[in-house]
């Protein structure tokens, strides 16, 4: 619950997708979703009418920009654009699913860093501050000079493995691909367990069919981590190799549940257990059967009111974060 | 032809809304589109790559801003970030149809001014140039301070008139509504013709159904103007009020053809004799039968020559565009 | 009167350009007029020196932008920077008339768009907010990024014309040029009125002659609506126009009253019974007899209050203003 | 003249205030100036026309800032709006004397600094570049984050005088007030002489009736040296503290002749022999008898040159500007 | 004391490069300094953690720029984006010595003004506001557009030399150098006494032997005055010249003592009988005996809680600084 | 040897971190090193004198961040200032070790984004453009909106061990920390080898004590690769580790040599048999026996001349940095 003494109102908004996180953040911080309209023309432009003032308010959007992702991403900037003529005191954008962050560097000639663009096109739109969750890489928070709350998962996938007695060294978390390593040593840390790599001697998504493992996965349970779960092909290829390599059972574990393009019938066929996500993205998608759901709206609701309360954030991060510096 | 004294080199390249003015564009002004690839992965987002050195040349990117407009704007934002980090020397935008073009003032409390945010939007992705043609209000040149040309398609338009023999007193033109007097009187000078209006008590979408002339079309061939002809309505109602009004045959123009949301199945059962348009914007609708097309690629080809040779645009606007102050 | 909660001060100030409109702003607003000198040295140099502290508060000047244009706004972009040096919290300008905002587009080749060069000025000074009466056109509002309340005056001038018993079918308001329709619409629909539209052959002023109505006044009374009032030729040759038609009384009606160059002479020997103006501007110049004011102070006043304590403005605009578009 | 290799076309406009000295510096230069109208309606508001392409130009504007300062800052504002939207290449400022350089600082609690003030505009509007004269105060420049040539008065001054035969030790170089004593200095070392300074007890212009002189004049032919001559009442009374200390002849020379407020009387009666100033400012005043201008022009048209070549300008200063620190 | 009913928490940081100064303001001020620890890797980076919430704070950072400039200006620069990112509500910089001031001006042919680069440093990473201590030009407060408020020490310095006796005829205020001559004016208008001037005929360092005395100074006791005590070679030069014209006892101030590269030695020889220094620089070097410092900590302390209280500081400022206008 | 058509005269400069690197490249460009002195006062305050016309040249300026990296950043700030005062055409900065980057990501509550800082301060100072050598991780690229090229030395790296014999399945490339993966797959892919990683179960520094080997050493040749070789303890920690799994010979490689607090003693009796660096970091350290340097002036001084010429970069790539995404 928001501390009456407060001086400024805060008004939580929620944009069309995903409403249902929004709902649920609403309700944990004990406040209710303002009123507006957001409709799409027969032209396909976007018009949105706010339908309660918001002079003087400390305003919170509420909006993923996940797939349709050009659509959601002006949909945000156009609600931004009406709350600051508006008269808002501040705007601040709650994404608990930040879409294109991971086109975050030039990788090859000619490329666009399309995430510092996003991340541009919000500020210039007037936005004050941006609280996002377990964000591709934590140098996107660099592409902002304003400030940014990035929420970690990780704390809520260890509580949930180690309820389930899925710690120690009967387990190794492993990183389906080699980018992705820290995102495991640092779920490994919780769960004392030892770590392996997937490592692919071609990182060119054409030809890398000789994945092979880097460490020991034999006679263990295996748990795959990943940010995003897009296609589900990384996870799907990885526990084919984690099973040939002796795992017993097999987990796989991600922050942002895409499953776009196909994701679900790869998933059924792949020898994975269990998959837990976040409520990050809301999909239409059809979902494999064994997919979990762990709620981040709890986590979210306490952020928005600690800010809003000037308390620091830093309770909420139950681990860790140090650096790796040479 | 461009003139080989130039010292930079100009690169036309063409995004994915209107390919089809792109090439017409590109013959006109004898240079090739360069070579790109823009793809939408699974899950929404638009990647580029640019496939040919672009280091210190002048870009022009051709992009309508048409349905699926929010697309269309992130690819052409994200197509622009890749130009300037590829060293682009300048990045001209060309866009036949600026989209979200009528959101361009407060009408109600708490609206966004969505033309001004992709005003914004464009300059912070670092375009240094727009070209565009007829915009639906010229006051969207003042939301930039960068050089914006707005190219005017009525001297086309009252050239194809004339050449059918629609001038002179025998014929009205008319604008279908209120707001678009200055363009009727535009099209009537070229015409040496009188004007009317169609005017509604209610400017309210939902009950403007008693439209009424203001001015004389009994007997008289009528034609109607406006910029925009999307869902049709607006045409479609015009001319009924015509007809009753005891014009004999009814012509209507629109510089941008849109055709939503069931516009075909609208302007076939209307008394319009022929409908004329520019091919500014794509559409994948089926269109009505009596529709013709008035390319403005040569218009657009023209212009992108002058501004790259440093001559003025003066001359490819031949009639004078001057104020009505009070 | 202000709330006593609110947690900063509010600080009016005037300048010189209407002091007369200051004074009963700062009446109706219940708050006292802060203290500054402004002098102009025989240099031509303006100083300001502001008389009492303004550090943390927010501070409204109020300021016309009218004849001498080009001191009032310097006057008003260095009281600006003298309050943000000062620590403000906030800078906010009232500008009643806010002069070149019929600069609004480029008419004519390499013409500049002042509006719009007033606006970046105003910003970069330290302007937070703009708060007018009546603007030019509407989209000079998307000329700004910080919030702009545009008072609307129609409201007060239709409450007038009732109150007269000048509305129905026996009145018509008549656009006195075509560009002016929309401010005609919005009128009649107050006075469940139709409109008419004087319209002239030629934009171009030099040859502007041949006005003529479109639609009917014979046997109406007829109520000329303009938003500036400039050098009353509009109105003189509208009424002149409107007089042959066969209006049986003819009213003038407009926001802005500067009557510059002549236009007493012009306005005294044309046929108009009643020219109503609000004090948005003070001039010097001797008036015409038949002109009445209509204050805007009590307007102004309370969108002052409304806005310092964050309450919408909405309930200030008794009309709706939904748009017109195709 | 400028060197045919240039690859860029320069081209010279001038504003309204000081069109003699345009016309100098063009002829000095080897070039027209460009065509352009610039109007003041009835209503105060200036309209510029630019009567030629100006299209990938390199513009020259040239507009001295004197009185009145406030028609002439937005003068050169709207023609810099206007260059700008019409595709200068970029816009350069030519301005011999800069109006409100005096108020370069906070004097008083709650003083604007206008001089950064009027920098920020030019530089909002568009400009790229600053030519001027003699400023003020040296840290002006600083004020810009764009190229800002100053050019100096002082050896046209000294090479002058020394054609007099006024140098060396009988004569004295006076500053008329403590705070031009780096100008006094300057001059001193061209022409071998000593310095004196007219100091006040009070700097406070009401009660400064005490001047008396540091340093010695009697005997000596004094020179009293200003940046600008305003009102006059500067060297007045230090012409007859001067005289009083014994000086056999005085003059007085300063870079920028305003001559405002009465200055002519005050001076004629002020035993000075003759007065030098450049042609910086074009003043309607009457003038004393015995002034004389020093054309600036040539020294402006070289430097305008050697921008466009890109060759330094350092060897117009033919004097050794190192700086004071302790 | 701050007053309990600001409605923002206020907290107070020192760095590393004036702690002694620090800790003094923080006592005036009865408030306490903020944990942070910052420390220089190994590799010569600094690293900062603020140790304790500065959420929704008014922050104010306590760090003189003085030698070693460099690393204590990237130190300011590194807290103040820590600040930010943090969620800082307003960052407030308090700089008794600001570093590079001198350097605020183009001296000789292609200078930087670094005192204007460092402003832009400092806005740039997120200062809202600078507190300072006799800036070495007044002019350096425009090179900002925060507000910037700029503490005086000659009252402090006056009411020394007052207690002292040191005031009226038999006293004289000497400039050691030509351009300071405002300073002295300022601290002799205090002091009921006159001035002089030491000035040299030429300004460059390696020639500057031949100093001189303007004005009188036989048989008085003189005050040397200047901002910034850096190599004591001008203190020490103008000494020897006063001795030789007379003075009977020689006093020296200034705000800053640097005492850089042997200023300790050159001061000991020279006639000077005590020198008197703020605490605003801490300097290793050993210092001369006839050292006496005055605190600014209780000045400085007051102005902080007046500004955070939105109290005018025109009352810590005792004496008028208006103008010398011509 | 630079293309004699270029229009714009490019100047290079080195500043004072790394004159042996700068002289190499400017010989391998063909270009003589522009004169300027910068001279560091008793005070610590850097002065700057560019002593030929950079006017309307491209300027590059040579200038490793490396220790003491705050002087070498001010250093920088301050030439670009300079350049851009004296109306270079374009500054680009050449940073072959780029200080800072490290800390490119808030690890910790309140802790700063220096090397976003870093990026601000460049552009915000006149940076047009960067030339960098293998940043530590590549997003930095997007902390600018400018153009950065980001050279790679892999394989420059890669073809010496080639050269050496050193390739193929009896090499391993190993990483010393879990997060320099992508670099030893990255070198591991030219030499057609096995990656191996160490890592540690605890990030923390003060803990990591327990390194281990994920993947296979026994009996291989092992290349410990990372970016930046700052105190030796994780080549040397690494070193040991491998050794006891069984690695026959130890190679080391890296970037940016800095050999900082006790490196070389540490490194010495490490059982590594050469250690491999580029000269981007010119360091006063003694340096270890077993040191080798590879020059990158060649690779830098290519890149100059094509970005000068307008060639694509993308040839100096040899190798497919395609990404990595899920």
């Amino acid at each position: 619950m928001l501390n009456a003494c407060s001086d400024k109102q805060l008004k939580l908004f929620s944009l069309t997708s995903n409403t249902a996180i929004a709902e649920k953040i609403a309700e944990a911080a004990g406040l209710p979703l303002g009123k507006l309209s957001s409709r799409q023309f027969s032209d396909g432009e976007i018009m949105i009418n706010i339908e309660e003032s918001v002079r003087g308010s400390d305003i919170y959007i509420i909006q993923s920009t996940s797939n349709p992702v050009n659509d959601h991403l002006w949909e945000l900037l156009i609600m931004v654009d009406a709350c600051k003529r508006a008269s808002a005191n501040s705007v601040n954008v709650v994404i608990p699913y930040f879409g294109y962050s991971r086109q975050d560097r030039i990788a090859a000639a000619r490329e666009p860093i399309t995430a510092k663009l996003v991340a541009n096109m919000l500020v210039k739109a007037g936005v004050d501050r941006v609280l996002t969750l377990d964000l591709h890489t934590v140098q996107v928070q660099g592409f902002f000079d304003i400030p940014v709350d990035n929420l970690f998962t990780i704390p809520l996938f260890a509580k949930h493995y180690i309820q389930q007695g899925l710690f120690g060294e009967e387990v190794v978390v492993v990183s389906p691909k080699n980018s992705g390593i820290k995102r495991a040593r640092s779920l490994a840390q919780y769960l004392d367990a030892p770590i392996a790599i997937i490592d692919y001697a071609q990182d060119d998504d054409s030809l890398r069919e000789e994945g092979y493992i880097i460490g020991e996965v034999e006679g263990k349970k295996a748990i795959l981590i990943d940010d995003i779960l897009n296609t589900g092909k990384t996870f799907a290829e990885a526990s084919k190799i984690v099973e040939r390599g002796g795992a017993t059972d097999i987990y796989a574990v991600a922050s942002h549940g895409l499953f776009a393009g196909g994701a679900t019938e790869m998933l059924q066929s792949a020898p994975i257990k269990d998959i837990l996500i976040t409520d990050s993205v809301c999909t239409n998608e059809k979902l494999p059967d064994n997919v979990h759901y762990l709620s981040a709206s709890k986590l979210i609701a306490d952020a928005i009111i600690r800010i809003q309360e000037r308390k620091p954030l830093s309770p909420l991060f139950a681990y860790d974060r140090k650096g790796d510096e040479s």
